[in-house]
């Protein structure tokens, strides 16, 4: 039986349809009534397993799910050894340094050093940091990182920016990119290594139908 | 200005009454349709910030609110610089360890040594099973740690039990208990320390309440 990690959220909707055109149907997860966190496919082949975003690449990589879907943001900040097999193209969104409107900043590197930086990404936003030298003090926050610069606890915040309306509607503007991010297919290594065929089969569906994609647009 | 970091979710409704009782109504925050973080007292003497469980601490600590409510789980998980003021009874729920029904597993000591334990709550759990003198391997989860066992990526789980329905429905029992849990109103030592008398007024004034609810029941 395979087992495919999709994280709850903005990805799910898109994930579900691509497993669908690879031949495996999740549509129950999608059911706003559905409080089930694990779902068989239709066909019994397969079984998918509904996850925060942060644990899909655990579960994949305890080999408890051999395919999972989630944001490049998350492979990047929490480093799990898991296999990036596919890069799906939609849930795309980039990691921003952003800071007041009114801040007079334009770079990252106008930031003032030993600055307060708040953020969910706090591993990404370090290796940033210090790849530009400029020694700051990050502020791991869970949630709502925007309000950060607006009670003044931070100078500046490094947080996903999609659409951009979160940042404008706290009057933020973002002044530089970390690294743009898609929803990543990743695969157990040993469970692919061990592989007869089936795990494969599925990758290259998903790849083929990304290879459709990517020519009709 | 007063600033008072309220928990979004459980705590949230019980947090805004007590305060109220004691004369500072964010009663706005409980509109389904507030989409604002950061809301002021209808006296305008203090403001209330929404945010994450796990971020009240973090803004208490670094002063940005001068008071907040969080519960006493997430305090002894992330151990921020942070006054612990009054403890305000509600919100209680006890940190557990749990196993599958099934297993035959009666307390934590039972379980095997190096075996998988999967926990939102990896800092009390190392603790713990430290006491006991049990080596276990933690799996950092952040949420639906139920799934842990029944995936069978875990033996076991630490994780908050309120009620116990969560468990029940997924085949799970807890077989020892950590800790019991309430939310607390906690304070900036700083601004505890450098107060005028206005911040130790607010503090009387939900102590007392808690007081007097103490008495009724």
């Amino acid at each position: 039986m395979i087992t495919v990690a999709l994280a709850k959220g903005a990805l799910l909707k898109d994930s579900v349809a691509r497993f669908l055109k690879a031949g495996l149907d999740f549509t129950a997860l999608l059911d706003p009534d559905n409080r089930q966190l694990m779902v068989p496919s239709s066909c019994g082949r397969a079984r998918a397993l509904l996850v925060r975003n942060g644990d899909v690449p655990v579960y994949v990589a305890y080999g408890q799910a051999q395919l999972g879907v989630v944001g490049y943001d998350v492979l990047r900040e929490h480093q799990m050894p898991v296999a990036q097999l596919v890069d799906l193209g939609f849930g795309g969104c980039h990691l921003a340094v952003a800071v007041k409107a009114t801040s007079g900043y334009r770079r990252a590197s106008d930031l003032p050093p030993h600055c307060r930086v708040a953020s969910k990404f706090t591993h990404c936003a370090k290796g940033f940091f210090e790849e530009i030298d400029l020694p700051v003090e990050l502020v791991h926050l869970t949630g709502s990182v925007e309000l950060g610069p607006i009670t003044g606890m931070a100078e500046a915040i490094v947080d996903l920016v999609a659409t951009g309306r979160t940042l404008k509607e706290n009057g933020l503007v973002s002044i530089e990119e970390l690294f743009h991010s898609t929803a990543r297919l990743i695969g157990n290594p040993l469970s692919l290594r061990l592989d007869s065929g089936e795990l494969q089969e599925i990758v290259e569906a998903v790849r083929d139908n990304d290879q459709l994609r990517k020519a009709s647009s």
